[in-house]
Parts: structure tokens; sequence; C-alpha cells
């Protein structure tokens, strides 16, 4: 048995060096050059080519490299019946979190609006804050961390999600509460999974529920925005700006209207970047859980899609 | 008696709204149009004419407007006897830290090299993390609360005072440990009251002492810095950038070097403004506290300067 890699956009190096150090007995095959595609068992993959574990008639367990699973479950080709992981990883959360907390506080205390006065060396102290209330979509790991560390810096905050959760230790809506949410809030932070519920979540009829001039942050997937509809939401001023590291294409391509429009910020998909040091032992203890009969760690609800 | 308000450089209208709702029975005086001035037993003041308290020849006690108290202890011309007080506000905490933290995670999380890449239509994913470890001089109300958020984030925080402090809740160094201190941190925050020790306190010769590279955050005072000495540190590589709330001579003349300067990011002494609602009750209580010969609230120890 072996344990194939694929993920043919990323320089999987770090993660060959981690494997062979930590598990030199784990036999590794890594895409494209698998020649004994039968003997994987298990596959450790980031958006890998849609249909290309079907050659591994063997296979027994696919791997996340990071803690989105939508790249998977986006493949119809996988059996039903084989477990998909995730990582988790608090330093994935960490860099999220802090990431999110710097566009909130960049917002709040408008450094942009001061870099504009220091161009034009204006001295102007009026209105230092913009008053905010912060709403979260997505209250999982990621996302209730994010509420946790905002609440301790002493802003309100709100939780939102698909269902209802007893005893949430944030105020939290769920379900069709989504306008009544959108109307307490103006910064809005996406961290939700992407299912096939959550694709396109951020458009047009939901701008339109938000309070004039909502502060958007996207740090989950790029297809949870319908990117037409953000410089429109923009202009009739739903929407003051956004923040966005994740976008329907990446890189996003040059010609796309989101690099110029000055109200919205860009970063190339780097809020939070899984650390292979982290992640390769999760796969690792996997791997030989699986052999061993022993439960898996951070499987995936496929129902759920998270 | 009555209350002084000296404050000529500040609307005090807002002060004095709340004054005479919540104590309409206090005498108020408002400098420079104070006819009556040895009925004068308490001077709310910021930044007051030096020497301009000497008319009032019952005075009993001077209350700063603000956190710092240096802009009284800075006149002569005020007995030694006379008590001062500041102000202690929650919310005022709240905005210091938030300003602070925000330059931290901008830092942290390089917003300007993403804002530049944005311009050059760029996309590049790698090192998207400066590592930080975070020193804050000055652990007092602002400094201790800029510690505990950042410890709370995750981040390794390290304080440094003038002298020892007992059972202190981070890494703390004190008094000759400078050096030590200096070399163990990558981001600076310049917290300190305003002393005659304190007073250009950030120079070249600790500048010298940092490890390259270090990103400086001045929200305390502007004399705190020996502005000359700024430029010169970051054109050393010492500094590698600096975020400054607070100058020398403020509004910053249109003349002054870092308005152009790329490395260096101005705002217009903004992180944290004195909200009257929150101030006045403590001059207020501290007014009735005189007259019935009650213990004052916020009493500064005027050989420590703070």
């Amino acid at each position: 048995m072996s344990l194939a890699i694929v993920s043919p956009k990323r320089d999987v190096l770090p993660w060959v060096k981690i494997l062979e150090k930590d598990a030199p007995d784990i036999p590794l095959q890594i895409y494209p050059n698998v020649d004994r595609p039968e003997e994987v068992k298990v596959a450790m993959v980031w958006q890998h080519p849609i249909g290309s574990l079907e050659r591994f008639s063997n296979l027994e367990l696919v791997c996340s490299m990071g803690a989105g699973v939508d790249h998977i479950l986006g493949d119809p080709h996988i059996p039903e019946n084989i477990p998909i992981t995730r990582i988790v990883d608090p330093k994935l959360t960490f860099s999220m979190t802090n990431y999110v907390v710097m566009g909130v506080l960049n917002f709040h205390r408008q450094i942009e609006r001061y870099q504009k006065d220091q161009n034009l060396k204006k001295w102007d102290m009026s209105n230092p804050e913009i008053p905010i209330r912060v709403g979260v979509l997505g209250v999982g790991e990621l996302g209730g961390d994010v509420l946790d560390k905002l609440a301790f810096m002493g802003f309100e905050v709100i939780g939102y999600g698909n269902s209802p959760k007893e005893n949430f230790r944030h105020l939290y809506y769920y379900g069709n509460q989504l306008e009544e949410f959108l109307q307490q809030v103006n910064v809005l932070i996406c961290l939700l999974p992407l299912t096939p519920k959550t694709k396109g979540f951020l458009n047009q009829s939901l701008f339109e529920k938000c309070k004039k001039g909502t502060y958007l942050i996207n740090v989950a997937r790029g297809s949870h925005l319908v990117e037409k509809d953000l410089p429109v939401a923009i202009e009739k001023g739903y929407i003051s700006g956004a923040l966005l590291d994740v976008f329907c294409n990446e890189p996003l391509p040059k010609e796309h209207p989101f690099w110029e429009n000055p109200k919205i910020t860009i970063t190339p998909h780097i809020a939070s970047i899984t650390n292979p040091g982290a992640a390769v032992p999760q796969v690792i203890t996997n791997y030989y859980n699986l052999i061993e009969g022993k439960p898996l760690l951070n499987v995936i609800n496929k129902s759920k899609g998270y």
C-alpha cells in the first residue's frame, strides 16, 4: 500500500521532506508520476484534477491538505463511501484570525483615509473611529475564533450559521434570521464552508439586506461571492468597501475589474496558508490509523459538506 | 468656589454641556474669561498656557482632561502641594489598544506590500507573514492592556518598564535590561508616560540596540522620540518602518520630513481621544470629593510623574 500526493498546483517538496523524515516507511507516489496506482490506499490532495483519483482502484481514504474540502467534494468520481479528512491546525486559525482582525481594525480606524491625508499633508482629527458591530458568517473552528478574539478586544459581535446551536458563547442567528442578523452589523465576515448551499451566498439579494455602508471581508472561498454583484452593491452604497483574499479564479486574472476598484483591497489568498509542519503529522496519523483500523482524525461530514 | 476650564486648544463645548447637565450647581469659569480667579478651587486643564493657573490663588486641585499629566507637571508655576488627577477611561484603553493592534497586524501581515502589489496587479503568495515578537515600553493601564490583547491573539509579547514588578502577568524587563529586552523583539510599541526620564527615550542609541528591521509604533507623546534620529535609524536598517500618532509639534508642520518618508505612517493624534462622556463624571466626582474631604480618584504620583 502507498500514499499518493495529488497537488499539481502547489510545491509539494516541503510536504515530501517531512513525510520522508517522519514516516520513512510510507511508500510515496507523487502525481503525475504514479506508476502503481493500484497500490494507493491513501491520497493526500489539494485541488487535484477532477477524476484524477479514479485510477486508484483500491483507494480507502482522501486527506485534504488544508482546512477546506470543497475541492474534494466537487469531484463526482470519488466513491461516496470513501472517508475524507481535513487539516485542523491552530496556526491556521491564528493566521486567519489575525488577518480578519487586521481587516476589521483597518475599517474601524480608517487607515486608508489617513494614508490619503498623509499624501496631502492633511491633519484632520475629526471622527477618528467608525463605530462597528461585527457579524461573522460561519461559526466553526475559524469563525468561532474570530468571534472570540474580537469580543475579547471589546467589540460587539454576532455569529450566523446554517443550523441552530445550543449555548453558543456569542449572540447567534441562523437559517431564516439572515436579514435580522445583517441589519445589526456593519462589518460582515465570510468564513462559511463552501457547500452547494453556500455557493454564491454573497450576492445582490444579500447585499440589499445589509445596512448601508457595510464593510465586507471574504476569506472563505472565491465562489461564496457572486463577483459581478459586488461592484454594484458598492456603487449603490450597501457595501462601503471590501477586503478579499479569495476569488473565483486564482490567481485573479489581470483583466479582472476588482484590481482597479478603489474600494476593494486584494490579497493573493494568503490569509491562512496550511503549514506542512502541522498538517503532515495529521496525514501520517490517519494513514496508520487506517491500517490499524483505528478511528480517523478530523473526518468531515459529507452530508453537511464540512 | 468654582471650577475653571483651561483648554484653549480644544473645543470645550461638549465638556461644558455635560457639566451643566450633570452638575448644574458647580459654577464654571472658562479660560480666558475667568473674571473671579480667586473663586477657582478646581482647574480642569488640557495643555494650558504655562503659568496661566497662577492667578487662581485659592487653587486646591488640578484635573487633567486626559490620561496624560505631562502638560501639567511641565508647568513649574503650579504649587508642589496641589494634587493632580488624571482620567482613567475604559473607552480610552479600548481605542488605544485597537489602534496599536492595527499597527502590529499591518506590519505582521504586510498590508502595504499587498497594496503595492494590487497597484501592479501582482499575485505573489510568498512569505505571507513576518514572524513577530512584540515589546511594549510602559506597562501601565494602556501598555498592560495592549500586552493582554496581543497575548490573547496568540502573539509573543514582552513588557519593559522603569521599575521591577512582582508577579506581572507577562514576561517583563526593567531598568538596565533594556538592551536584552530590545534584542528579543521586532515590534516596539511606546506607551511610556512622559517624564523627564522618558523624554527622548526613543533615540539613536536605543535604535542601535534594536534588532535590525524592528517596527516602531509611538502612541505616547511626540517628545518620547528624538525625531531627527528616526530617519537615520530607518536608513541604517535598525528600524524598518514606523506608525506615529504623536509628534513634537502638533499639527505636524507641513515642512516636516516625516510626511514624505515612505517608511513612516502618520495619523493625526487620533489613536485615543478622551471621551467627555466618560471623563466629565470623574472630574465632577473629584470636585465633590474635594469639598467633602473624601479621597480623590486617580491622583497621580508626582515623584513618578504619572
